[in-house]
């Protein structure tokens, strides 16, 4: 089995990992932080949400984050936008993507969007209209798309449920996203699947969560379906919000790892990417989740 | 790609985890960590190692333990024999089988056990053909199999250098130990290619350590060759010796939930292997180094 020789890396570090960390980090810390990652190869950056600061106030400061960063030629900046009251001031911030989010299930949909899918996909059109008009790409992010901390399972078919008229609705790229890490590698492929045959190969990742260490495995196993896009949160920023002290953003480190292994080019030079996660974990008074980080700090003494 | 339906998995906690590990473990405890083991539906435990007890004092009790365990029909105990010095008090424990070690790399070998590659296999003959005698099983493990904390890289043909004499000496089974945790799927696969060629595919096993997260992937690169014997530790006992503070072995809780999702018979109930991880991870007051048990024990409260 042939697998793709490049792989696009996304890092949600600054967005997805620090808004589910405890510590409000300060806004010159995240333009560091990224600037760290795109220093380190990093050609991808999910940068902040607009979100109401009420409910994420760790992403309060997102207007200054992207006016903070220095961008560089290349790099990719995407933000979260909820919804038309964020869209106004995240196209403000010139992002070159912004973020929608949904989920496979109507149980999770509702818990942490407070509306159904179908209302969810609604509130989807004009956000997407607005961004397209602006120049803007949408990618949608499908959360719970292995199984809801709710509902459980999550079938492929509740997955090609929601695909389908996300693709219809004219969402430009799709994330597979396993919320709650319980995704194991056929369930993976299932998924996958499903994704490929609504949205073209370049615009289909993989979003894992190492909450039970399967991460890597489920992106091994997309590889082979010839997916070559993948999330990853530097030093594992994030945790996972439904199980205290467990693991979430599987670490862009430990995916870095892996692809070089298998000779896949990523563009991350490793070191500077440990050095990336070993800054930010320092800033939030503690050691990377990363069990490459770890084992890379531990040998440099 | 169709995967094995069975795995056989020999959890080395209470053997190679409990060795590495600094505190002293009770001999009650190492039996009760085996009983709980079975219990969970272990069917292959490494027990304990015939070396002595200046090099590894945390296995001088290794005749009592071996005296101390309950012995459940159907569960096979190993232990380790390093020359013909533990060879006797071993058998006179009653083991199923015995295991002895060399390695892939010749640095490794030297600095480990002071010896040449071809002087560690001429040392086995004699051990070997006194447990054939004995009506004993003899697997031999191959340590750094994928990279060597001396020598850096280790080549499939520096694997089937060794894989091949140890089969002619006449051992029953080979362990494809990724001892530093370096290994990606397409090396693994390069390497249990080699011992596949000597071996029967039910007398190779995996062994991998996740120093670097990619102990998972590993194994299920292995199963798409068919192989279907891993090693695990429950709660990742031991640790790494070559990077402190490092993970070392795979957490066998990781690689059930793994297969469990695959849909691969283990015969272990996940639930009661989480429960002995956290009793020997209580005794060496610490939390268990596995992401599931971290996860399943955060569910439960």
């Amino acid at each position: 089995m042939t697998l793709p020789t490049h792989v696009k890396l996304l890092d949600v570090g600054p967005r997805d990992g620090l808004q589910n960390e405890k510590a409000n980090v300060a806004t010159e810390h995240k333009a560091q932080l990224v600037a760290m990652l795109q220093d380190a190869g990093l050609t991808e950056i999910e940068v902040t949400s607009f979100v109401s600061p009420k409910w994420v106030p760790q992403m309060g400061d997102n207007a200054a984050v992207m006016a903070a960063i220095e961008r560089k030629p290349g790099v990719r900046y995407s933000v979260l936008v909820p919804n038309m009251k964020g869209l106004e001031p995240a196209l403000a911030s010139r992002p070159d993507e912004i973020l929608v989010f949904t989920a496979a299930s109507e149980a999770f949909t509702q818990k942490n969007i407070n509306c159904s899918i179908a209302e969810s996909l609604e509130r989807f059109a004009p956000v997407i209209e607005g961004a397209h008009a602006a120049g803007v790409k949408v990618r949608a992010a499908l959360s719970c798309a292995l199984g809801c901390p709710y509902e459980g399972d999550i079938s492929a078919d509740q997955v090609e449920a929601v695909v389908q008229p996300l693709r219809a609705l004219g969402v430009d790229a799709i994330d597979i996203a396993d919320t709650i890490g319980v995704g194991t590698p056929r369930k993976v492929q299932a998924a996958m699947a499903r994704a490929l045959k609504h949205f073209p190969l370049a615009e289909v990742s993989g979003h894992f969560h190492d909450t039970y260490g399967q991460a890597l495995t489920n992106i091994y196993a997309s590889l082979e379906l010839g997916v070559h896009s993948f999330h990853a949160s530097v030093a594992g920023l994030g945790g996972c919000p439904y199980a205290k002290g467990a693991t979430g953003n599987v670490a862009s480190e430990d995916v870095v790892f892996m692809l070089n292994g298998l000779g896949i080019e990523t563009g991350v030079d490793l070191d500077r990417l440990v050095d990336a996660g070993a800054f930010i974990s320092g800033v939030l008074g503690r050691e990377p989740v990363s069990r490459v980080a770890r084992a890379v700090l531990a040998k440099r003494g």
